[in-house]
């Protein structure tokens, strides 16, 4: 793990922060008064160690994997909806790729694990470590290798992208099984607290999915202690850390990362853990409809940036959110000061 | 007043709403999981009275107008600011040209009523009623001619605009005076609930500024009663009437306009009260961190888009909010549904 965590530093940087705040405060509006934008334009710029920081290459990552999970009935989606909807992905036809298109985003779906084998097509990048984990009800999810391969794919990518910003988001029927597990082991909770519907586990489905995820935590708490990748291997998945491994990249090569909803919050959780640091780099996008989320955010004294019952995952709420953030270091980048607009500041 | 509000029909359909319900249930999605998004793209479809509609054309139209209520000494921004900041507008050094730049929508200042002269500018579009208003805690604001006269101009505007979907913001040292004074008068409360800080008016400011709006309350109070139209002329500005006449030219024609904050919103509420239908027109934008706004949004049932702590006006909130409503449209019109991209639905 260390090499994967021992660059990435604080983003604090006090004096630094007094020539970012003095911009803002020069720019032709009353001081403050962009609200969260001003907050935004702040840790950007912290992040990216410049008061002359700017905004103009995002690139956004979907990982996609399934889950052994599945198995336990758990959700009324056939698993080969993860397959068909990285190709709904990849062609431009599903949210997360009709969102990105219409913003200017440079757009790829990660195949980490899909049950099957996907053609090569564009905007798609095949990373396969596993045709889907194994049932975390009844064993590890993935072995410790599988898991620090999936953390080095991630890792590379953040790496390689050259972006100014990152953008995460996750498909994988079977993936807020995973989550809540990750929930439960690192926050000890039970699983009565982190499962929620998900994509439509309503009824039998639901009661199913709580007992298999608590049966998960019962199993693997001990042995995974408070150890974050133990608890990542043990009850995660392919993409859940590939995406820890494009947090700790992105961190590693200061480069913010915009977190979408439930379950990438699960893996912005486990970078979290295994480097606190990670989380100045962490932009919260939205919270999630999905039940927990909101209780989690909370809990870590998060945010978020938006709250629109979003529920859909593959990373809708952190497009939105990246166009705010966008928009926040445009004004910082773009606006006049007062002296050069010459506009009069308070008598 | 009944040329601009006769026109003007609800845009509830519930032959049509089915239809829209239905071809959102198709996208590839859970049903829902797009959250706030799906009502937004189904409010935007009724209002435009088609389940084929598409949202391309945005216009944006900030207007600006002096205040003779800042003779009470209730800011410490002298007046000149209006016009050097329409100034820095035109050019597009201001946030919410900036922003407009950034999100490829076409921007336009309107000079309903700045002290003094501006020379031609390009996005500056004149329609100068007056040379700022009277001071309202004194006697009248504007006349009824003139209140009528800023209605149509925002009315013609609407109405030649051709656009899908407008944005509406304001700029005027002394504003959220007359705000709060339209707020007080329409929703019968007194200064001290409805007047915040503004632009920086804090200490005397402060208490100059409340103990102005109170007088301007007490003296037109009897003599508007509930009407309307006699309260923005009395206490009202070029620029808030001319944001109510955009909102009727808006619904008038069906199209749907994102308000901003604080003022604008005062201007919702006349256009409101002119005309019920006009709401089902209207998307909040943001809640303001401006004193009241967010009192004012949930006493109507209002739930804004955003809630970023803004409190810059211009239209800077409603600039961010037509980029998720743009969002959602996309999705809408561009996204597969189960059917074309080969995805299973529930089992």
């Amino acid at each position: 793990m260390k090499r994967f965590t021992e660059k990435i530093q604080s983003a604090a940087n006090k004096e630094l922060e007094k020539r970012i705040v003095a911009h803002l405060d020069d720019l032709t509006k009353p001081r403050g008064s962009l609200g969260r934008l001003e907050e935004f334009a702040r840790r950007y710029c912290l992040c990216r160690g410049s008061a002359d920081a700017v905004l103009e290459k995002i690139r956004f990552f979907t990982f996609a994997g399934d889950h052994g999970i599945t198995e336990e009935k758990i959700t009324p989606f056939p698993p080969e909806v993860t397959r068909q909807m990285v190709a709904n992905m990849a062609v431009g036809g599903a949210a997360v790729s009709v969102m990105c298109r219409n913003a200017g985003i440079e757009y790829t779906v990660v195949d980490m694990g899909v049950t099957s084998d996907l053609d090569d097509m564009p905007n798609l990048l095949k990373r396969k470590i596993g045709y889907g984990t194994r049932n975390f009800s009844k064993g590890p999810a993935m072995t410790d290798a599988e898991t620090l391969q999936a953390i080095r794919y991630g890792f590379d990518l953040a790496e390689q992208s050259g972006a100014d910003i990152l953008g995460i988001g996750e498909m994988g029927i079977g993936n807020t099984s995973s989550a809540s597990a990750i929930y439960s082991l690192i926050l000890g909770l039970d699983a009565h607290t982190t499962v929620g519907a998900g994509t439509g586990s309503t009824g039998e489905f639901l009661k199913r999915k709580t007992e298999a995820v608590q049966r998960g935590i019962v199993l693997h708490g001990d042995k995974a202690g408070d150890d974050p990748l133990a608890i990542l291997s043990r009850v995660g998945g392919y993409e859940i850390a590939g995406m820890s491994g494009m947090i700790l990249g992105a961190a590693a090569n200061r480069v913010p990362v915009a977190i979408d909803g439930f379950i990438a919050s699960a893996a912005a959780l486990i970078a979290m853990r295994l480097e606190k640091n990670t989380r100045e780099y962490m932009f919260f996008s939205h919270a999630s409809a999905e039940k927990f989320h909101r209780d989690f955010l909370e809990k870590e004294g998060i945010r978020p940036i938006l709250s629109l019952d979003m529920r859909l995952g593959e990373g809708t709420g952190a497009v939105l959110a990246l166009e705010i953030i966008k928009q926040s270091m445009a004004c910082y980048a773009q606006m006049a000061t007062f002296s050069s607009a010459g506009v009069a500041n308070k008598e």
